[in-house]
């Protein structure tokens, strides 16, 4: 990540969070406007110390560019320009493809308040613009690096858009979950709560389609016989207590 | 997106700012630790006023999500807990179809140093954990609320990872580029840079290659046309002069 022209330190450090958190580790600086380095950086980077402590100070873009290979900008509105615009996340694709080549890339972001100008975005390849919200475009700068660390990550994580969160246990099978339903419709029908005999098999459908709705770990299965079998214990205590006074 | 007792007024102001960013409007705050509201927060919303202008105020989590169907919490080490998990990209995307079929869903973060506590978790329906790096999980409140607001913009949005960025101009067909490549061999070939007969279609063929690699615009064919127009003007001027000596 290049940070054209930074004017707040605190925004560098956030910068070097944002690349922390994204598996980002070579940050550029060019001419930053309150001189290098500044201690509120390091304040504000939460532990992303190394990133900042290996930052390069160059003079001038085309300066921190000159080794790399490919170049992106950053650039909310732009205007009067000819050039490949991507998206946050088709330039993460790119850029992964790039270094998958063994070339090296970066991605320039403008000073806080103006943004890159036009000379700094001729010197580019490709601009990027974030799809966000049109009528409030106000980007901070750290937040507009954590857009592209995540991304950046993203773009080579397999993790599942949903799974179930399991430490200590696994799914239960359909036969753990019918194994309890039939102790649950067991003690319902010793307790009468199915006694309406036309009605039972849809109410014990329902039973089972809530049952079912989402996925039931083997411990919960284990959890829920033991609720049904304590609910149900009074019943037979009272059914015990009857048959000993009939006795 | 609903903070549960945020430490910072500068967070929370960073988060509004990066609600509109990505077009969410509704803010709720649980017992933010340093009382509400405060200045800090609209200094740091870059304009995002109105969306903590309209923030409300609740004691506790089931206060805050009281009127909600669907309840998801951020959580980066989830530990002990049986729960579905999500990406931040499967939550936008769920979260789009919750409020496809007008249901209210709520985010929930935690605060700033030691993020939700299991209570809160347990008042969830699935978490959410981004995907990013593993060994720099220390994530910035106002950025990971830039995560989840980006991601549900992108969610509903259908921009191309890359286009070609033109307000002026169109692309030039391959006919207009066909014609600037017969002007400049023809100049290639009054000037004798293609004089080696063996080499000259290997040669028109690579100058082919790099004019073919990426898109060209019908102005950058018209600069490319007067480009070598200029270049040869020279050579035809010298060419009259010899005519006018010899004559």
């Amino acid at each position: 990540m290049i940070l054209v022209r930074p004017q707040l330190a605190e925004n560098i450090g956030a910068v070097a969070r944002a690349m922390g958190n994204g598996g980002l580790f070579h940050l550029r600086l060019v001419a930053p406007r309150d001189g290098w380095p500044q201690e509120k950086a390091w304040r504000n980077a939460s532990g992303a110390d190394r990133i900042l402590d290996l930052a390069t100070i160059h003079p001038t873009v085309p300066d921190a560019v000159a080794d790399l290979h490919h170049v992106f900008a950053t650039c909310p509105r732009p205007r009067h320009v000819v050039k490949p615009i991507l998206t946050a996340r088709g330039a993460a694709a790119e850029l992964r493809l790039i270094c998958a080549r063994d070339l090296r890339a970066g991605i320039l972001f403008g000073p806080e308040r103006a943004g890159l100008d036009n000379d700094d975005m001729a010197a580019a390849d490709a601009l990027v613009r974030f799809p966000l919200n049109p009528d409030f475009m106000s980007l901070n700068l750290g937040q507009a690096a954590m857009v592209m660390a995540y991304e950046w990550w993203t773009a080579a994580d397999e993790t599942l858009p949903r799974a179930l969160m399991t430490n200590e246990t696994a799914v239960a099978t359909k036969a753990e979950l019918e194994t309890f339903l039939a102790h649950l419709t067991g003690e319902l029908d010793a307790c009468g709560f199915l006694r309406n005999l036309p009605k039972r098999p849809g109410m014990v459908r329902n039973i089972r389609h809530f049952f079912q709705r989402g996925e039931v770990t083997k411990q919960e299965i284990r959890t829920l016989h033991g609720i049904v079998t304590e609910l149900a214990r009074g019943r037979r205590q009272l059914g015990r207590v009857e048959r000993e006074e009939q006795s």
